[in-house]
């Protein structure tokens, strides 16, 4: 005799686990959602009060690889931030606010404590973000992912006004590149960065790194940033100004400009304009990787550029330090060019 | 020197995956639909001409271990319409049309031949349901899944007007359940299915098995069937008859009519009112399956459950055969109970 639980899933315990997680999301909840998590879909009902036509704006993301280095330092509470945060940055760069968030979380078996862990982060994103985690998917899938691990990925949906839809149509030459300090690795170039620390150094995730002042574990898990808040701050509060917005994810600067560069313009970036944080120049170092692949894989200490008018840059520079974002450097701007990155230093 | 290509994850092949993506993909847009899939986000800018208070009703799915069985057929052109109905009819239970999807596809390398079959189905699921393929993450994550394994979750936003919204408020006393017929296994219940078959009979996906007229591949991999033609017809013909709808996924009918039963009622089952495929028969007697077990993880051969007035059943039989589902069964009724399912055969 065969039943579903000796096949490997035990739909009590993950029926279990839905509740935990309906308790959770619920508190992230605002007016606009309709219903509780156990619906078959969850709704949202949008303000859409000032809106002439409103532009949903959605994203899929997941952690990558990011999750080996939780698993190693078995921490599951700050996968979930990632998430949301690397989401809601890809919908901000086109003007748009977060409004609600869905998770899909598969794994071998549900382990309770590490799913509550991981949706707990989730629901922390979300709170920080104003999103609302309005559903989301708990797969148990047998024989699919090792002992201990899973996957994760996430989806967002943000909403914008037409008229204030951010999508680089108006960039020229002259324009400046604005950088947003990163917190880390955000969540890219761990292939490598694992493969630099644990297969060459033969570090383990304790390991304390001199020049980092910490261990690797600490350094390799600082969640992703959110850049929501001074972004949607500097949007309000000037008009139009901010032409275009990367959000500097996989591919790096080197990738991820040109998706928001015109016909006939290159972004012209000076490296020697901020300083590379001491996580990237160790894994250069002990990987001897080569400079262009550094800026294609690595965010190299910018999480997010902005396009300005070189007349606006004092402006938005004030407004982003009033709203806590200290740290913006000018570092290029656009050129004449075939929609690349054309580094001079 | 480690490049990023030496750590596993070769970007140039990605890029490439990419537009291959990106040239199906935008076969499904349609005039709402502001963007190409390489922005950072997905535009989407809804019709909402007629609604009086638009509600977004968003779902996230995984085609969960029926996907071992498409690696073993070597078949990957189906689990993206799997995919795809599974969460149109999600959001369809709710009374809502589908306006846009968005996939998470993650894979230990990149074949590009896979990736690109996988997202032709999911391309075809979307134009089958009038959805727009928006956008979506492909990851490479190298030492995460088995050469030649991958995992798919998808995730759909569909729209209804809040006073067209189905949620099974009204459902009273007397109300009789209509069942429709599934295509097969649909995506649900597989870690046991592939148990019974592979583990116990022995059979490869190829093995012809008799009683069923097919090969093990062919009968697990029938696509999930959508309910959105016939039900949206139902829906835009009658006035608020539709009380409520459960989409039957995992759990079985025992796990999913309650998810709209009001308190203080039951749905009482009839199990003689319809006939069991055969690939359930075979699966219950090779497995010798409690039949308690089956209803809880299985649909048994039916996809979605209507809730109606006794009164309006032979008019929305009418509607749903007029709309080519001819299947459509009494399967029982709603008593006064305790949210849970009775079933009396």
């Amino acid at each position: 005799m065969v039943d579903y639980r000796s096949s490997g899933v035990d739909i009590d315990e993950a029926n279990q686990a839905v509740r935990r997680i309906r308790d959770i999301a619920q508190k992230t909840f605002n007016a606009s959602v309709l219903s509780d998590i156990g619906s078959f879909g969850g709704l949202f009902q949008p303000d859409l009060g000032d809106f002439e036509k409103p532009v949903l704006v959605a994203s899929a993301d997941g952690v990558g690889t990011k999750l080996k280095v939780a698993f190693l330092a078995n921490r599951h509470n700050t996968v979930g931030i990632d998430l949301v945060n690397h989401c809601v940055n890809d919908v901000l760069v086109q003007g748009a606010r977060p409004l609600f968030f869905l998770d899909y979380l598969a794994t071998g078996r549900l382990r309770s404590e590490v799913s509550t862990s991981i949706v707990e982060g989730i629901a922390q994103g979300c709170s920080e973000n104003s999103c609302a985690l309005l559903g989301g998917e708990t797969a148990e899938m047998p024989g699919f992912y090792a002992d201990g691990e899973y996957d994760l990925a996430g989806f967002v949906v943000g909403l914008v006004d037409r008229k204030k839809l951010i999508d680089g149509r108006t960039i020229l030459p002259g324009d400046v590149l604005l950088g947003l300090p990163s917190s880390g690795l955000h969540t890219n170039g761990f292939s490598l960065a694992r493969k630099i620390v644990f297969d060459i150094l033969k570090f383990d995730i304790h390991t304390l790194v001199e020049s980092l002042g910490s261990s690797v574990g600490d350094a390799f898990l600082c969640p992703h940033k959110s850049y929501l808040k001074p972004v949607t701050r500097l949007i309000d509060s000037t008009d139009q100004i901010v032409k275009g917005i990367a959000h500097i994810t996989g591919g790096g600067l080197t990738e991820n400009l040109p998706r928001i560069l015109p016909i006939g313009m290159n972004a012209h970036v000076q490296r020697d304009k901020w300083v590379v944080p001491e996580v990237f120049r160790f894994l250069q170092i002990e990987g001897s990787v080569p400079v262009d692949d550094m800026y294609r894989t690595f965010n190299m200490g910018i999480g997010m550029v902005l396009v300005v008018p070189s007349k606006s840059v004092e402006d938005v520079c004030q407004s982003l330090v009033a709203a806590g974002e200290s740290g913006v450097r000018v570092i290029g701007e656009i050129v004449e060019g075939d929609q690349r990155v054309v580094y001079d230093s």
